[in-house]
C-alpha cells in the first residue's frame, strides 16, 4: 500500500465544486439538472471548466459525456474511467451522481498536485442522463456510448416538457445517429477498469456508523409489475369463511408467505430484498361492508444472485397457485421485467476495501452506471459513502469528511495500478 | 303441531304478487324500488290492493310503513308482526325484502281460507326505507316507527336525486313531524313478536344444499373505517430490511396476524367474520420501485357476540402496537363505528325450528328491520330461504319452492299462538 500522506486530496477543490454546482442548479429547495437539460449542461459546464483548470484533456464524445483524461505514461494501454452522471431528478439532491465526478476530479488533481504520471491514462467520465425521470429510460448515456439503447427510444418523451430525447439531443448539439447506428463510442477492450464513487442511497451507513463502504454489487430486479388477484365481491357480513373468495386475505397470506421466504433466505445469508410497494383494491368496486373481489399489486425481489431471484419469483407462482386454490382466488401475477445483478470485480473490491479504516461491504440495491461498464465485461467497482435521507430529495446529506474517505480508497487504488 | 296438510299455503298468490312487482319495478335488468318514491310505492300498492283482496284491514302509518291486519278473537292483547321492506337498492333484485311481505300476505291468506281467527291480530307491515342506499341511513320505516331516529337525518339528500329526506317524506304525503318529534307509530309493549322471512344473502344454504334456515341472530358489526398505517416511502432496492419503515409489509402482517384470531375464534366455536375489503397504498405517492409508506384500509369484525367483537378489537390494537413497532411504523387504527348484534327470540327459534324437514340454524352477516324490532324488546325471529348470487342484484334467484318451505315454518309459528 503506497503512502498516502504525500498525497492528500484537496478538499477545497471538492467543495468549491459542490457549491458551484448547487448555486448553478437548485431551484427552490431542490435541485433540478434535467438530463439533456439546461440544468445537466450547467453541471458539465462547471466540471469541464475545473478539469481544463487542473490541465485535464477534455473532450465531450457525441452523446455529450465529458472525459476528462489525465494522460499516462503509455497512451496505447487501456486506460482507466473514473465515472458517474451529473443530472438529477426533478428536484433531487446535489450528491447523486455529481459525488462521484468530483471525486474524479479530485483525484486526478491530487495526482497532478503530486506530479504522479500513472502507467495508464486515467480518464473522469461525467456520464449524461442516467436518471429516468425525465425521458423513462436509464442510462442513456452510459448504455448509449456501448451502442445498447434500442433507436426507439428517441421518440420517448421527456416527462415535464413533453420534447423528444432526439429533440433533445439536436438541441444540445449532439449526434442522434449515434443512437440510430447502435455506433460504440467506447470499446470495452480498451478500458482497464470503471470507478464509481456514489452516495449510499439507503441509510445502511448511517445505521451503521460507517463513513464509506465497498459495493459487493448491484442488485439485479425481478419484478412482477401488474400482479393481480381475482376474487369475487361480497357481503362483508353473510358470507362465511368457507364460502369466501376474498382478494385481500389470499393477496395478504402471498405476501405474508413471501415474507417468510425472505426471512428464510436471510438465515441464509443471501442477498435478497422483496418489496410489494402498490397494493390497492379497486375503488370502484370496493366498499366499508364488502369482501374485496379483486387487488392488484407490484412484487420487486432484488439480489445480488440470479438464481435468488429466481427462486423467489418460482416460490411466488407456486404459492400464488396453491393460496389460490385456499382462498377460491385466482392469482395472475404476470410476466416479470428483469434486469440482471451486476457483480463488482472482486479483486478491484478487495484491493479498495484496504483502504477503509472498518472495512464494510454491502450490495447496491439502486442501480449505477456501474452496471452497464459491469454488464461489457469491464471489471468495476464502487465506493458508497454515507448519506443520511436517503437520495432523489432535496435533502440529501454527505458531509466532505465523509466524501474524503471514499475519495482517498479511490486515490488509494489508483496508486496500485496496475494492479 | 297442528297438521299442516289442512292450512296449505297458495302459492299461486305469492307467484303472481312477485310478477306484480316485478313487472311494475323492473327498469332495464334491475329492479328499482327506490326508498320514499315512485318504486317502493308502486310495490306498496301492489300488495296493498292484495291485502285488500283477502280482506285484510290496511292503514299506512304516518311514515307511510303499510299494516294489514287480520283481525283475531281478542283485539286488545299484543298483536304479532310478520314484516319486511319493499324497498331494493338501485338495480337490485326482485325478493331482498318482497319476499317477506309476500310470505306475510301468503300467511294471513291462508288463515283466512281455512277459517281460522288467531287469537290476537296478526299484521303483516310492509316496511318503508330499509336500504341506505338511497338516503344514507338505515332502517328509515322500522327505525322510525319507533322514534329512533336522529330528526338530522330529514336533511340526508338522495344519493341520486339529491332530493331530501324530508322533501321526498312531503312529496309522498308523509308526516315528517313524526321524525321530527321523535313519536312512536309503534308501541313495544302492544307487539308480542316480529317475524320476518328474508331470502338469505349469503351462499350458506345454496352451499348446504338447505332450503331454509331459522336465523339465530343478526351480527353486530364493529369496523374501523379509516385504518392506516404509516411508514416511510423508500427505495425498493437500497433500504436493507433493518432500516424499512414498510407499510404495507406492516399492514401485511396485522391482517395475517387477524386472519389466525379469526381461525382460533372459529376454532373454538365463536361467531365470527373478519374483512379488509379496503386496502391501498396511496396512487399519489407509491411506485413500483417503493417501499411504501403509507397504506389505508377498513377493518369490519362481525360477530353474533358483542364480547368477540370487543375482544378481536382489543387484539386488532394491541396486535397494531406491537408489529408498528416490529416494523417500525405507526399505525392509526382510528375509531370504530358499532353496531350491536340483535339475538333471535330462542323459543321462536325453536319453535320455527320443529317446522323445518332438514332443521338448520345459521347467523344472519346483513342487517335486517328484525334487528331495530329486537333492540325494542320484541321477541322477534327470522326465516332465511335459500337464494342463489347474493342480494343486491338483478341475479337474486330464489325458488317458489323454496319459499314454501320458509312459508309454512311461518304458518306453522302464528298457528301455535301463543306459544
Amino acid at each position: 500500500m503506497p503512502i498516502l500522506n504525500a498525497v492528500t486530496p484537496d478538499l477545497k477543490l471538492a467543495a468549491s465544486l459542490f457549491d458551484a454546482l448547487a448555486d448553478a442548479t437548485r431551484r427552490g429547495r431542490g435541485i433540478v439538472r434535467d438530463s439533456y437539460g439546461a440544468g445537466e449542461q450547467a453541471a458539465h459546464d462547471i466540471v469541464g471548466s475545473a478539469a481544463r483548470r487542473i490541465g485535464l484533456e477534455v473532450a465531450p464524445d457525441a452523446l455529450g459525456n465529458l472525459i476528462m483524461t489525465l494522460p499516462g505514461r503509455d497512451r496505447q494501454v487501456p486506460r482507466i474511467l473514473i465515472g458517474s452522471h451529473l443530472d438529477s431528478v426533478p428536484q433531487g439532491g446535489n450528491y447523486d451522481g455529481a459525488a462521484g465526478v468530483v471525486a474524479g476530479l479530485c483525484a486526478l488533481e491530487t495526482l497532478r498536485r503530486a506530479r504522479i504520471i500513472p502507467d495508464c491514462d486515467i480518464a473522469v467520465v461525467a456520464i449524461r442522463a442516467e436518471e429516468s425521470a425525465w425521458f423513462d429510460v436509464s442510462y442513456i448515456g452510459s448504455a448509449g456510448a456501448f451502442g445498447l439503447l434500442d433507436p426507439d427510444c428517441l421518440s420517448i418523451r421527456r416527462s415535464d416538457s413533453g420534447i423528444t430525447l432526439e429533440e433533445a439531443l439536436r438541441t444540445q448539439g449532439f449526434d442522434v445517429t449515434a443512437i440510430r447506428e447502435r455506433r460504440r463510442l467506447l470499446d470495452p477492450a480498451r478500458i482497464r477498469a470503471y470507478l464509481e464513487l456514489h452516495i449510499e442511497q439507503g441509510p445502511t451507513l448511517v445505521g451503521r456508523g460507517l463513513p464509506a463502504a465497498v459495493v459487493t454489487g448491484i442488485r439485479g430486479c425481478k419484478r412482477f409489475r401488474n400482479a393481480r388477484c381475482l376474487g369475487r365481491y361480497g357481503h362483508s357480513g353473510a358470507v362465511e369463511r368457507p364460502y369466501r373468495h376474498d382478494a385481500v386475505a389470499a393477496t395478504v397470506a402471498l405476501l405474508h408467505h413471501l415474507e417468510t421466504i425472505w426471512l428464510r433466505e436471510l438465515d441464509a445469508s443471501a442477498d435478497l430484498v422483496v418489496t410489494s410497494g402498490e397494493l390497492y383494491t379497486d375503488a370502484a368496486f370496493h366498499g366499508p361492508s364488502k369482501i374485496a373481489g379483486e387487488t392488484r399489486f407490484v412484487l420487486d425481489v432484488r439480489s445480488l444472485a440470479q438464481a435468488t431471484m429466481d427462486a423467489v419469483a418460482q416460490e411466488a407462482r407456486s404459492a400464488a397457485a396453491a393460496i389460490g386454490r385456499t382462498y377460491r382466488v385466482e392469482f395472475d401475477l404476470g410476466s416479470t421485467s428483469d434486469s440482471p445483478p451486476a457483480v463488482m470485480d472482486a479483486r478491484l473490491r478487495a484491493a479498495l476495501l484496504r483502504y477503509l479504516a472498518q472495512p464494510f461491504e454491502m450490495a447496491s440495491g439502486a442501480g449505477h452506471d456501474a452496471a452497464v461498464f459491469a454488464k461489457m465485461g469491464i471489471p468495476s467497482a464502487m465506493i458508497f459513502v454515507r448519506n443520511d435521507n436517503g437520495s432523489h430529495n432535496p435533502e440529501e446529506a454527505m458531509s466532505l469528511e465523509d466524501f474524503a474517505v471514499g475519495l482517498e480508497a479511490l486515490i488509494g487504488l489508483l496508486l496500485e495500478f496496475p494492479l
